[in-house]
């Protein structure tokens, strides 16, 4: 709990706890010595010996214990924040990036947690396992081990606060759903078509149901992180909302100290899952008890209180947050302005993610009802323009009465099934991309992460480069609401293939002959078709 | 000729031509007195008798003779200017706007057309005849009588250039066709696709191919009159273009001088005919003979040797003229960004035609190639902004070799049939919003003329108002994109019906009930759909 000082935490503290913490009876029990690979969880967990009288009952033990935890190999020291979990347990988790024989020492107020010392061997990664997702070449992601990430998201805000059932279904459905990155909140959602109650609580509740946001509910949390844990395994990473305004449980209006006090202790029980991102809010503007230098504070809070540096943004309604700010890694808009993508690429060099471009379904809301082939259509854009796009789906069952208070299951919000189109043509899309840097199709070597739009073309395109950002490998066409029969294409220098592709009935005509130079192709002369040129070996 | 100073047409003048003047043997014979309706073309013949000598060869009768005509009608007296014809004759015409017993007399430097004296009775106008086009309403349009005129225009902008034949297969198209204004011009067009030769030219030629742009060619003019003519037994707008820079016969590059002469020639012939509107340029920025400062000029050329001050505006490429000028009636915009309609209609206070918003078609150019569902899109997003949308059509024949030095017949320049799906479409459009103005509709009275677009709607729609510019009388929604199953409307005061409008199939579905107040209605959860709501009579 660096950073925040003693006289916070007493404020915080719904007792006056100074006088229990002499009394406090804790003593370490140290993890087992497991090997971990890196990328995965090491955890070290501290108990109090059970015979031992428990916490007196004015004590509050998230707030009196600070517990830290120096991770070192070789000269590298890593500082990493342990959280107390209920039943006497102290935690701390750490998430090692190289292989070799980690060694940790404790520190804490407490003498019973204080100097605890031993070591862990960390083993190369699992297979499948790529690390944590950062920015690479600029306007691109990839994970640590340098594996190209091409962000295809989807939206399913409150899905971990609905019965379990639905969220097993929830994980199901990703399980065959193109999507490798999903926007989740934290607190649950209060809003048209979401009034149920989530079955845990955050915090500790009275019985009036007024949350003591000094007490979290280690429940809570140790769900949220099995579902960060499932969709890790389905390799899916959870782009997770820390704050939002559609809120009837006080999570949207908690002072600066208790804002800290969530924010200090979610990260130091989830900074060490590979696949999180932090926005830090959805809809950051919404929120009339933060101005945005509120925002700022809190993504300082995040930047020193993660050991990882996980991926950092937030999300806005109106009024776009400077996305140009050093702290934040990569723009989360809500737009589906692609003609200003190159300008937004240019001024903050960053990843732009077009995380709310509207969602495919039939709501009678402005929002929530844009058709699966539109969908499809913008993430093409995005895609074209050298960003990336966030699906969501707002299906009602046409046979439901019209009731904004009803709560139906729609995947935006609550996950289940999906019901729309636009899926299979991402999937399709997705493919396309990510063949883009595929070895099997690099002939001439490694290419480089991401597409390059091309500035002022005659039709959108994006390129993908060779590792030396010089050799176009391949070029993506898309024609939008142009039905050309043929076009001429100065192409760069090599010989290329050329494909017909159909992003909505998802299929791919070779064309016949080999092109170079200003080549004219035949093309389908009807609307929403694309063009692949690949490059070929050198004969 | 006025404002063209006596040394100016000696400039103009290819030859030396004082001294012809003294020796030319012309004398006035006077047209019939027939009775002419209003808005119709009553014509003053003067002719030298045919047994007087010819003009010297080295006079030009184009330039000698400065001639007007006085028309009085009681307290009012319109100038008209007018021309040489050819063949010995003078030509004046001259349109009255009021029935009456016309008085007029000639001015003319030279003694035997000057002093003519004259009546012809005005009758009241013929049955279709509403005279010329006006703004109304601020941003709207109306005949002459106020009879509302909402333009569904096309393009095409060298048809009067093509052989005959095509030149009545146009026509034919136009017969049947939904518009009712056409973008063409005067000169013909040298451009991709427009490769052949005009039949006439509109000045005299040399042995080389050169124009004499001090002689006008009476054929071509009189040809062209016949075009617009035409068009006006179709209802047919003439939106005439005067310049444009697509040219390889120097109409493009000519002086001041000649640009002054040919405009007040082109005018006095043509100034007479209801159904013209004076469009200065195609594309003007692209003429680069000429600045913007050069077409304020020509503006106030045709604003003060019009008689009838006919519509006036000019379209650009990239540089959007300044259309909040005094001398500018209305935009004439090259765009699709329909988003930006608002602050055009407040910015400008004017009518706002978004005429030219790419092609339907095929071609092998991004301007060129929107298919039919897209063109029938602009229009309705045009409409329901309160703004006018132009049609134009490029579609290839796919089996032709695909070469841009061939003349294929694309409607877009060269007329002959349409291909394309919009027109039906458009068709359909107009339907409706002409009967938003139709007496039959309108259940209290005269209806304003033009549609009002909502501010910040949620979903686009135009609204007619009754005259008084209160009451509602009909609401046209426009959904793009968007598929609701069901919404919300916030009806004006009234009892209301309302119809699914499918602006692609071009079917109405009545809905059952009656809606008033905040409304709910069930909709077909499928995209690119409308709904109207109509005002009932009261009980």
């Amino acid at each position: 709990m660096k950073n925040l000082t003693r006289r916070d935490a007493l404020k915080l503290a719904s007792v006056g706890a100074a006088a229990a913490l002499q009394s406090s009876t804790l003593s370490a029990v140290e993890s087992p010595r497991t090997p971990t690979p890196v990328w995965e969880v090491f955890e070290l967990v501290l108990k109090r010996p059970s015979a031992e009288t428990p916490f007196p009952s004015a004590a509050n033990p998230f707030i009196e214990a600070q517990l830290t935890a120096a991770f070192s190999l070789g000269h590298r020291t890593i500082s990493v924040d342990g959280f107390y979990d209920g039943d006497g347990v102290y935690r701390i988790r750490f998430m090692p990036d190289v292989p070799g024989l980690w060694r940790y020492k404790t520190q804490s107020n407490l003498p019973q947690l204080d100097a605890q010392e031993g070591s862990f061997q960390a083993t190369p990664p699992l297979p499948g396992a790529h690390g944590p997702v950062r920015v690479c070449n600029t306007h691109h992601f990839a994970y640590a081990d340098n594996t190209p990430f091409f962000p295809f998201g989807t939206t399913s805000y409150a899905w971990i606060h609905q019965p379990e059932a639905l969220q097993r279904q929830t994980l199901n459905t990703l399980r065959t759903a193109p999507f490798n990155k999903i926007r989740m909140c934290v607190f649950p959602k209060s809003y048209e078509y979401n009034h149920n109650e989530p079955a845990l609580y955050p915090f500790e509740r009275g019985a009036a149901g007024a949350s003591d946001f000094t007490r979290p509910n280690p429940a809570f949390f140790r769900h949220l992180e099995q579902r960060i844990a499932d969709l890790l395994s389905l390799g899916i990473e959870a782009d997770l909302i820390l704050f939002h305004p559609y809120d009837r449980w006080g999570f949207a209006t908690m002072t600066p100290a208790q804002d800290e006090f969530y924010l200090r202790y979610l990260l130091s029980r989830l900074s060490a899952y590979r696949n999180i991102w932090w926005s830090l809010a959805n809809e950051y503007d919404l929120m009339r008890a933060k101005s945005t230098a509120d925002f700022d504070r809190l993504f300082h809070i995040v930047e020193a209180a993660d050991p990882y540096q996980h991926l950092r943004s937030v999300h806005y309604s109106h009024t776009p947050y400077d996305y140009a700010q050093p702290w934040v890694t990569h723009a989360s808009l809500q737009s589906s302005d692609f003609t200003a993508a190159p300008a937004h690429l240019a001024a903050w060099s960053k990843p732009v993610c077009y995380d709310e471009i509207m969602y495919e379904g039939n709501l009678n809301r402005r929002w929530g009802n844009i058709s699966g082939d539109e969908m499809t259509r913008r993430f093409w854009l995005g895609l074209i323009a050298g960003c990336y796009v966030t699906h969501g789906e707002t299906y009602l069952d046409p046979t439901q009465p019209f009731d904004e208070n009803s709560t139906p299951t729609l995947f935006w919000a609550h996950g289940g099934p999906l019901k729309g189109t636009s899926p299979a043509q991402i999937a399709f899309l997705r493919k396309l991309i990510e063949e883009t840097v595929s070895p099997a199709n690099a002939v001439l070597g490694p290419v480089r992460i991401g597409l390059t739009a091309a500035v002022n073309p005659t039709y959108l395109n994006a390129t993908a480069y060779a590792e030396d950002g010089k050799q176009a490998q391949t070029i993506l066409y898309f024609f939008d609401f142009h039905q050309p029969i043929w076009s001429d294409f100065q192409l760069p220098p090599g010989v290329f293939a050329a494909e017909w592709i159909d992003p909505l009935s998802t299929t791919i005509t070779p064309q016949p002959g080999m092109f170079s130079g200003k080549a004219t192709l035949r093309l389908p002369g009807h609307p929403f078709m694309a063009v692949r040129f690949r490059l070929q070996p050198p004969v």
